[in-house]
């Protein structure tokens, strides 16, 4: 039975049973995270949230991260309100077997809950519950894949709300009874649907994920009841929100019998979908070799793209209106790359994604599908026109973008990814004591301790 | 377009548009609402959520209906805890033709805002709002009957989310454009499923879509984006939770052009799934004719009662094992009508569930599936053995169970079931008060009196 096995396998695991390269991925998880909520912080989509909700926060204990000052609400609209601004520039990380986000909805519901409890807990506790909601929102998420994402649920936070229930179920030591309880409570909160992309309800979606696992564990800690088979029963949360159900298997492939899905994480060097990382990849290879050559964007007379069937599918838009549509058209991504060599949320910005140099260069790309590609690959074949009437052909393939598994990024990429968020919002001191804080998480006594730096 | 048509729908709505027995359905909707919340108020499925989560209510503004004193909460919490109470005895209203219980979600959110807003709200503001919640979620929850419910969905609170965002929308006067984002947000938090029935959880739903429409319109008043498209697109609402959908034809049947659903509104007289009514009618028939013969209960040798298929589909439940289990089990609906010759509350409270002589009772009921039947029609046919060892047969047909559309309860019986709920937590002279204010509401200035008699 799912949800049982899954609630055991929950309470019996411990720190010391984790391998190394599970924690290594479990702190790189959290510090991408920690980057990307506080370079959201500012966006519209988190600000209007707190504008509006803030009124409803009980008494202050969790943090706000980025914002100024000690701008502390209660666990609940930290856990909403990190949420959003963790998903909002789509530069989180991809589970990519399920193109589930998974820190998002787990260590915004955990930190916030983290800092409200009375007692002191410990990186090493946030590490294991951490690795506890991920794993669950993955096996789950692999249980409908791909059903459930082509019907049309956003499968990050549709999972989500599960992945923090079982974290928060860890953090509090419920027991494996309270545990299926809390699952069943978050199964039954299903939020997200995939119309809303491109609004501010795309990123609210990981944002009300944690905060419905995370209200569903504290209503489970004090034996509020639910179902005991919520997963998996014939009206549960697998049947009824997927056509297929391989939930059995994915649940029994729990570490150690099968893999850790968190060891699987990826980090977008890019914030948008990842389906459109292998072109901007091959553009700023582009953008290169003009540089090299001595050629200008502006002599572009078009941009030949073959592309994976799902890039078009997700990212065909042609114009784009402003950032959050931006993310959505492969052709922004590629003009970005094109233009400035790089694509970081600044190439997102509402004012770039209808600057008329952009939308010029956008105007000149075509994408077609190539049904042999990969999802990580793409050829790009770009057509110039010398000043002396001369035409010039650039050609780039991209066998595995960047951000993949078989090119992962970096520590070293990493940290500049986090620090280029930061900065504008906490100054280069603060950043750097912040940066260094997260990759410590492990070895932290009272994981509270991050309101000092962040 | 479906979203932007409820919504334009919405923003036009006036009171004096409403015909007489639209309003006069509202009023007995919302009082039998009010009398059913506080029924539940106590009930460990409301207590335990209270006492779980009052920690994270912001300033108090929002009456929790039937508490003692002043324990108000924020309006949040105010939706959520009495959308609970309202549902937890199943004692609710029924629209008939989807089987949502309309008035929870929607009363639930209305009247935490209400109370919770600067400016005063008019019994006729308030019942504007919600006509136009509860047109919104059945019209919505029609579109996709019965499909989603079929495959799993609690409708009621499935519905409910976005029929509470409708009415607050509606309340807060927010502009068509804010209402279809409201509506989107409250469509993408889909809550409920099937599974959790007969648990606390069940009553859950309701409080939890009172929460996510409340929060959806809170957020589009301040701009929050959605979809505009969000019911009706290819990854919205109805395809993403029905396999069928006849949402146009359903929200261009929106009244005038369309009849009022709340007219179609029923109430419950007894607290269970509305499919157990015609046989625990029934079989308070059997109790006043057996008491009239001098026949004791004890005597019966077996009861065999014809229904319709989705009793036992919904209400099989041979050996339920407590009082929410109790409300899915015909065979102990069956038992209190012939024991008690009612049933109310306290016929499903647990002791009652599990005493020797009702389960003695409940066990001699046999029921079999008659296709021919309609959902609110039985038969039943009680054999009795007397002291002279002579049979005797009592047989009763109920062509409309009490509560149908046919049979409606009368404005005494909604009274006494009103009156039935607040005596044990109101005392005589409060529920008499109270009785007075809700049947009164069309008449009053400031909706959060109401604090001053509930």
């Amino acid at each position: 039975m799912a949800t049982e096995a899954l609630a055991t396998w929950t309470t019996n695991l411990t720190f010391t049973t984790l391998p190394p390269d599970v924690k290594t991925a479990a702190i790189r998880s959290f510090y991408n995270w920690a980057g990307c909520t506080v370079g959201g912080s500012a966006h519209p989509a988190t600000s209007i949230a707190r504008k509006a909700l803030s009124r409803f926060s009980g008494p202050p204990t969790s943090r706000l991260l980025g914002s100024e000052g000690s701008v502390d609400v209660d666990a609940m609209h930290a856990a909403l309100f990190n949420g959003i601004a963790s998903h909002v520039h789509d530069y989180d990380d991809t589970h990519l077997d399920t193109i589930i986000h998974p820190t998002g909805p787990v260590a915004s519901a955990l930190l916030a809950v983290a800092e409200s409890l009375e007692r002191i807990v410990s990186g090493e506790e946030f590490i294991t519950a951490l690795v506890a909601g991920v794993e669950a929102e993955c096996k789950v998420g692999l249980g409908v894949w791909p059903d459930h994402y082509d019907v049309g649920w956003h499968i990050t936070s549709s999972t989500g709300s599960i992945g923090a229930a079982v974290a928060v179920s860890k953090l509090l030591s419920l027991s494996t009874t309270q545990t299926a309880h809390a699952i069943g409570l978050a199964a039954t909160q299903v939020t997200g649907l995939r119309e809303m992309f491109g609004s501010h309800t795309k990123s609210f979606h990981p944002g009300r994920a944690a905060q419905n696992g995370l209200l569903a564990a504290i209503l489970a800690s004090e034996d509020y009841t639910s179902s005991t088979i919520g997963l998996e029963a014939k009206r549960g949360w697998a049947n009824v929100v997927s056509t297929s159900n391989q939930l059995d298997a994915q649940i029994n492939s729990l570490a150690p019998n099968g893999r850790w899905e968190i060891a699987q994480n990826a980090f977008k060097p890019f914030p948008c979908g990842i389906v459109v990382h292998p072109i901007i990849d091959g553009c700023v290879l582009v953008h290169e070799e003009l540089t090299r050559m001595g050629l200008s964007v502006d002599q572009i007379v078009e941009v030949q793209a073959e592309v994976h069937p799902l890039v078009l599918e997700l990212t065909g838009k042609k114009t784009p209106k402003d950032g959050l549509e931006g993310k959505f058209s492969v052709y922004h991504g590629g003009a970005v790359g094109l233009l400035f060599g790089k694509a970081t949320p600044a190439q997102y910005e509402d004012r770039i994604v209808t600057d008329p140099q952009v939308v010029d260069i956008r105007d000149r790309i075509q994408a077609t599908i190539d049904e042999k590609l990969r999802a990580d690959e793409c050829h790009i074949t770009v057509l110039f026109k010398k000043e002396d009437g001369e035409h010039v052909t650039i050609e780039k393939h991209v066998d595995h973008a960047v951000g993949s598994l078989e090119r992962p990024m970096t520590d070293a990429q990493l940290v500049e990814k986090f620090v280029d968020q930061c900065i504008p919002v906490l100054g280069q001191e603060r950043t750097e004591k912040a940066s260094q804080w997260c990759w410590d998480l492990e070895k932290h006594q009272d994981v509270r301790q991050i309101k000092t730096v962040l």
